[in-house]
C-alpha cells in the first residue's frame, strides 16, 4: 500500500467520507502475504514510496502473473521487468490495462493513486542507439516513481560535440542516468560538467574485452569526475529507483 | 547397498529369518560394477549410508537409464539430478515408480529400506522466488536422505521483516540451508542470528556483475556471520547432502 | 573560486563595499593554471561548488604542496587526500592552519567563505571497526563540502539488531553512506529499511577470497534493495561528494 | 554472556545462592556497548554460545585492547584472531592470563564458565606442513568453543597412503576439518571416505596459478564427493565455528 | 609426407623396387601449399612424424573437405578433430575410407603407411562419465599416432578404491593421462602414485565455480605430485600428441 | 561529409562549376543530425576523413537502414559491420548497390568520391584459416578508406618456416595487421621482424583457456617484441582505421 | 649496430675515407653475442633501426652492466628502462656519459650517430600527474628513437576544458600518445577529436578496482573512437617505440 | 630411500657383502615418519625414483631443517626449493656438504647412491635473463633426478634468428624445458620446430598485464603447437620432474 494511498485515508477518515472502520479494515490487511513460492512484501510501498517491483527473469509466466495480481488487488501500481514475451502476454492478459514496453521489456499498471511528480526532471543520457533498451527500462521505472523525464540518446564521446551541444540540458536537470557500453567513458565526462548526482548505468553491449559490460563498469567505478556512483550492469531500473529518491528527497 | 539393509540383513539372520548363505550371496555383490562408461560404486551406501547420486549433465539417456538400473537392482534407492527432459523421461520408463520433480530436475526412487527419519528438521531458506529450482534440488536430496523438512520462501533481505517476522523458525531448525542469488545477503543474516549449522547455496539468479552467482559465492564466503560454510553455485544437491551428514550424526 | 565566493564578490559589488575593479581583477584569473606537472581546474569550484581536489597517492610531496598552495591562493578550501605521512607533513608546513586527519590521511584547510550547511544529514553507517579509515576520508570530505553528519559505527549483520535498534537514524537522515568490507551485506539491509538515496562504499576489509573488496563491491552492485547505488572500493572520498551533490539539491 | 552463564545464574538463583537482585543485576547489563569506534555484540554469548570473536586485522591495537577489557568484564571469554606482534603483546599487557599462540597469531582468555565439552571429536586434517598456521587458528578456536580435539597432519596426496594408513581417525571423528593449499585435493580424497561433515579449508599456500588461494578454493567447491562444505582461504577460525555448531547439535 | 613414407622411399630406392625419378618426384612437392584461405603444412609429417591435423572449429564445411582431400593426397594420413555433424557429413563423402567417432567428434584416414606401434602402452584415466568425449579424442588421436591403449574409466576420487584396485594398470603403462573435470583431483592421487609422466586434462565438465573447466585446470597446475603437466581445458588432442613424443622418444 | 568531397566542392568553386549559393547549401548541413534514437554524426568525415560507420550488433534493422540512408543521402559512403543475416538483407534492400560480404558480415556502400589511395599497402597477416572472418572485416574496412591491400593467410606459428618463407612481404608492407587467436605468439613474431607499425587483433577462436579471445590478447599486451600495439578481440575494423590513419598520415 | 651507423660506413667507403677492410671489420661482427646469461641481438639496431633495449626489472646490476658495455661497445645508443636505484648508479658508473632520468627510471647514453629528427612531431597527453613516470618513460624512449616531442600534461575528461583548449596541439601532432590511469576515458576523447594515430597507455594509478590499471586497459581496448590502439599497462617504452615506427614511415 | 639404493641392498645380499639381517634393518625402517609438524614420505623415493623435495615457502628454517636431517639420516638425496636467506643458512649449517644455488634459491645435497645418468640429455631453452632463476631451479632438479643438460638462454622470439641459428640443439635433445614469461610465445615456436616432448614454464617476468605470469601461462595452454604441456607459473622444479620421468622411461 503507496504512501500516498495511506495518506488518501487518513484524509478520507478525517473529512469524514471514510469511516473508522473501512479506514481499519483497508489497514489491517497484512503486511506481507505468502502465495506459497513468493512472499509478497505490500509494506514496502509504505516504507518506500513504491511497491514491490517484480523482477520477471527466472519466474515462471504464472508465477508473475499470481504475483501481480496480488499488488494490484491493493490498489498499488504493477511494475514488471525483464519479461519474456510469454511472460508479458501473459501480464496484459490478466492486467488488460497494463502497457507493455517492447524495448524495456517492461509491463506498467499505473496506480488510480499516482505518487506527486517531481519538482526537477531526470536527465536520461545514451552513449549509442544499442543501449536504448536499458535507458527505456531507467524510463518507464523512473516514470512509474513520478519523475519528470527528458532524454539524450547517442551523445558518445568518439563525437562528443553533440554532447557539449548541449549542455544547458546537463545544468537544468535534477539528477542524471548516463547509459554506456563499450567504454562507458560518457560517464566520466557527464560527471565532470554536471553539478547534480551523476548514476551510471554500464551495459553489456560491445563484445570481446568489454566481457559483457564489465569495461564500462569499471571505467565508471573509476570514474575521475567524483560524484558519480555506478548501479550494475544493464541495471536501468535500480538506477531509475536511485534517481528517484533523490528527485523526492 | 546401504547400510540400512546391511543391518536388516543381519538382523534377519540373527532372528534366523534369513540363511547364511543367502546373506552371503547379498553381501558378496562386488563392490563396484563396470558398465565399460561407468564404474559404479556400490560401496558408497555402505560407506556413507546412500548409494551413489547420478549426475545428469553430460551423460546420454542411454548413460543414465543403465546406471540408474544397476543401482535400483541393488535395492538401492536412486536419485538422478541435472536432467534434460529427455532424459527424464527415459528415466520414467525404465524405473516407472521413480517421482520425477520438474523445478528440481529430479527423478528420485526411494528405497523399500528407508534411511531412519532425522531427529531435528532441516529449514531451507530461499531469498527470491526465482531460487526456487535449486531449493527444490535441495528438498528432493534431504528428502531421499531421511531429513525432516521445513521451507521458508522469499525472505530476502530486501524486506528483512518477512525474516524477522519468522525468527521462530530458524531457532527450531536442526540445520539450516539457504539459498539465495544476487547478492546472497540473507546468508549473512540468518547466519547471525541462527545457533545451529547454516549452510549457504549461492545461485546463479541475478543479472551482469552477478557474473552467474560468482556475486553471491563470495559474499557467502565472506560473510562476517561465523559458522557459515559453502557449497558451489547452484549446488541444491551438495547442501542437502552436507546437511544430511549433519543431522544424521 | 568557489560558486559562495563569486556571488559574495558580486554581492559586495552590489552594495558598494567593492568596486567594481577590484571584482574583475579577482573574477579575471585564469580559469586553468599550469604548473608544468598539473593543470590546475580553478574553474571546477565555480562549475561544481568545490574546488579540485587533490588525489595525494602518486605524487611528490613537493607536487602536492605547489598544487595545494597554488589552491589556497585563491581564497578557495583546499583538500588532499591518500597522504603519506611524509606528504601530510609537507602540506602542514606549507599551510600551517590545515587540519590533519590521521585516520583518513586527509590534510583539510577550510575556505574563509564556507559553503552553506546542508538541511538534511547524512549518516554514515559502518559495518565494521576496520572500515573506519574509509567512513573518516567521507567524513572529512562530506564536512568540507558543507554536509551535516550522524555516525553509526560497527552495526554488521553479523549482529542485526544493533541496526535495527537504531533504525531512526535511518529515518532521518537526508542520505546515507554505508561503509562495509568483507561481505557488503550491510549495504542491502540499509537499502531495504530506508527511504532515502544509499550509497555503498565497499572496504578492502577482509582476505582471502574478498580479493581486496571485490567481493563487497558485487555484493553491494548485486544489491536486492533497490535504490543502491555504488562508488569504488574505499573510496569514501567520492561517495561523500556524491551524497553532498544530493543534500545541496 | 555466554549460555553457561546465564544457565549458571539461573541455577544458583533457584538454589538460594544467588539473591535475584544479584541476578537481576548481571542480567541487565545492555546487550550491546558502544565504544565509538565499535558496538559491542554482548548479546552473541547468550544468542549463539560464544562471545563475539574479535578480528585483530585493520584494528589499532588500543582498538583491540579496550573491546577485549570490555568482553572480560562481562565475564566471558576471550578470543582474537589475526593479532600483529605488537597487538598481541598490548592484549597480553592488558589481560595477562591471556594465551598467545605465535603459529595462529591467537590471543585467548578462558572463560571462568567453560563451555561443555563436545561428545564427540574433532578431526584436523591438514595436507602439509606449511598449512599450519591455519590449521592451528583452527584448533585454537574450536577448543574455546569446548571442541575435543584430534590431528592428523601433512598427509597430502602427493603421499596417499600416509591419510590411509590412518583411516580409522577419519571413523571415528564427530566431523572434520580439511585444511589444504595448493591443488586441495586433500578434501575431496577424505569427503569421499568420510561419513561425517567435512569442513575445507583452502589455504594461501602455494604459488603462481595458486591465485592466493583461489585454486584450492574452487578445487574444493567443485569437490566430486557431496557433502564437503567450504569456508573463505585462510579462515581456519570459521571452518572451527561451524564444526562447533556441529558438534554441540 | 610422414618420416615412415619417406623412409620406405628410399628403401624402395635402395633394394632397387623404385626408380630414383620416381622418388624424386614424389620427395619434389612443396612442403607447404596454398588453398587462399589455408597453408597447408605438409612438411609438418617429416618433421614432427604426424601430418598437419584438422581443427575443425571455426571452418566451413568446404573448407575442411578442401584441406583434408589435398592431405589425404599426399598419400598422409588425416585426422579433423571438433567437427560439427555437418562437416563429419562432408568429410565422409569426400574420404568415404574415414571414420568417423561421434563420442569424439572426429575423423580419421589411417595412412597406408602406418606409424610404428609404441612399446609401451599410452593408459588414459578418466574421473566420470561426462569425461569420456575428451578421453575419446585423445584416444583417437593417440592411436593415430601409434600408440598402444589401456583405459580406466569412471574413477574419480569420490570413491577412491575404484583406482586403488586397479593400481597395477598404473604401474604397467608408459605414460598416462588423466582426464577430469569438476574438482580435478584424480591427476594429482594419479600423480603421487605413478612413477611415468603424468599428463592431466582438465574437463569443462562441472557448473557454477568449474567456471568452464578452470577449477580443475587450477587443481592440475597446483598439484602436490610432481611430475604432472598440464593441457588445455578438453585438449584430448594435444594430450594424445604429447603422450606419443613420449612413448615414441 | 568526407574531406574529399569538401575540397572537391571548394575546387568547383574555385573553377567556376559549382555557384557559391550551391556550394554554401551543401556546406550548411547541420553536423549532427538527429533520429530520436540515433544522433548522427556528419561531422566526423570531415574531422577524421571517413564517415561514422555504422555498429550493427544491438540495433534492429530498421535503425541500421534509417542511419545508412541518412548518410548516403549525404554522399559519404556508408560502411555497415556486424550484421546479422535479416538486418543485411534490410540495408542491401535500402541501398542495392552496397555489397555484402558474408565472411566479413559488412556491407558497404562506396562514396563517388573515394579517399586517395594509400602510398604503401597494408598486409593483413592470418595464424589460422579460423581467422578469416576477422581478418576480413578489417580486409573491407581498410579498403573502404582507401588502404592498398596484400593477405598472408595461415602462417601461424606451429610452423613458422610458412612466415619466414615470405619475409619479404613483411619488408615490403608499410604497416601490417597481424590476426590471430589461440597462442597468440605470431604478433610477436612479426613484430621481431618487422620494421613498421604492427597491429595485433587477437581473436576469439579457440577454446578452453583461450577464454574468448583474452589468451591471445594478453599475449599481444606482453609482446616482448617492442612497436606492437592492439585492440579489442575480433576487432578487425578498430585495427583497419587505426592503419589507415597511419597510411594516410 | 644501427642502419644509420652502416648507411654512415658505406658513405666513407664510397668517398674514399675509410678503406674497404676497415669496413668489413666492423661489418663482420656477430650478428648476436653471448654472454651465458644473455644473447644480445646486435642485428637488431640493422633489423629495425634501434638497438636492443634492456628491461631492467628482474636483472642484477651486473648483468644489466655488463650488457650495456658490450651495446655500448658496437658503438650503439644505449638505453636501460625499468632500473632500481642500485642499478642506476651501476651502468652510470660504467658510463658515464649516460643520462640518468629518475621520473622515468631510465639511463640513455646517446648514439654518435643520432637517428634522423622525425618530420612530425609525437604529442604526449597525460590525464593526471601521476601519470607523468610512465608518460617520461615514452618520452626518454622517443627522444632515444628521434621523435620531436609535445607535452600536454594534467588534462583528464574530470575537467574536459583543459584538453578542448589546446585542441590545436592534437591537429599539428603526427602521432598521440595518451597516457591515462583510473578511468581511461581520456584515450576515447581524444581518438575522437585526432585524425592521427592513438596510441593508449593505460597506468596503475588507482586503487581498488581500478586492479592495477586492468581498469584503463578495458575502457581502451573498448575505445568507442576507432583508430585507438593500446599497449600494455605502464608500457611508455613500447607506446613509443609504436610511435616512432609510425612517425618514421 | 632410492630406488637406486634398495637395487644395491639387494645386490649386496646377493653377493654376499650384506648379511640378511642387515638388510632388513635398514628395509625395515618406516614409510613414513611423523615429527609432529610433518610426516615424511619416505617411501617416495622407493615409489617413484626420488625421496620427498622439500618446499621450502611458509616452512620455518627449523621445520626445513628437521625434515632435511631425516630424509639425509636414510641416505637419500635431499633437495630444498624455494629458500628463504635465512633458511638456506640453517641448512647449510646442519648439512654442510650441501651445495647452495644462490640463483635458484636451492640446495642439494647429492646421494651417495647416484640415480643413473640418462641416455638422452635435457634442453633448457630460455627466453630471457630474466628468467634464469627459474630456469636455474629446473637444472639444480634435473641434475639430482639424474639428468644430462644443455641449455639456451636468452633467446626470445623479438630476434627469433638467436633461437634459428641454435636449431640443432632442439633436434639433439631428448625433452626440452622452455622458460619464458612476458608473452609467453617461444614455447609455441619451439614446440613447432621439435619432434621430442615440450615442457612449457611460464614465469612471472613482466608487469601489467601478464598478472605475474597469468599471460604466459594462458599462452602456453593455447599453443597452435601441439605436444607442449605446461606446468605452473615459476615451477622449475615440477618441469624438471616432469622431463625426469621422460627421459628415464
Amino acid at each position: 500500500m503507496r504512501r500516498e494511498r495511506v495518506r488518501d485515508l487518513l484524509a478520507r477518515v478525517a473529512d469524514g467520507t471514510l469511516a473508522v472502520d473501512g479506514a481499519l479494515d483497508e489497514l489491517a490487511q497484512e503486511p506481507t502475504e505468502s502465495l506459497g513460492f513468493a512472499t509478497i512484501d505490500h509494506h514496502r510501498a509504505l516504507r518506500q514510496g513504491f511497491p514491490e517491483v517484480i523482477y520477471g527473469a527466472g519466474k515462471t509466466p504464472e508465477q508473475i502473473v499470481a504475483i501481480a495480481e496480488r499488488i494490484a488487488a491493493r490498489g498499488d501500481g504493477v511494475l514488471v521487468t525483464r519479461l519474456s514475451d510469454e511472460a508479458a502476454a501473459a501480464v496484459q492478459r490478466a492486467l488488460p490495462l497494463a502497457e507493455y514496453n517492447a524495448t524495456a521489456r517492461t509491463v506498467y499498471l499505473s496506480s488510480p493513486v499516482a505518487p506527486a511528480p517531481t519538482r526537477a526532471s531526470l536527465l536520461i543520457v545514451t552513449a549509442g542507439t544499442s543501449d536504448l533498451p536499458v535507458a527505456e527500462e531507467a524510463a518507464v521505472t523512473a516514470g512509474a516513481l513520478g519523475c519528470r523525464l527528458e532524454r539524450l540518446t547517442d551523445v558518445g564521446v568518439a563525437g562528443i560535440h553533440r554532447l557539449l551541444a548541449r549542455r544547458e540540458m546537463l545544468d537544468a536537470a535534477g539528477a542524471i542516468i548516463v547509459v554506456a557500453g563499450m567504454d562507458g567513458a560518457l560517464a566520466s565526462v557527464v560527471g565532470g560538467l554536471a553539478r547534480v548526482p551523476v548514476i551510471a548505468v554500464p551495459t553489456s553491449v560491445g563484445y570481446g574485452a568489454s566481457f559483457g559490460g564489465v569495461a564500462p563498469l569499471l571505467t565508471m567505478l573509476n570514474s575521475c569526475a567524483a560524484g558519480v556512483t555506478v548501479v550494475n550492469i544493464d541495471n536501468g531500473f535500480g538506477a531509475a529507483v536511485a534517481a528517484a529518491r533523490i528527485l523526492h528527497a
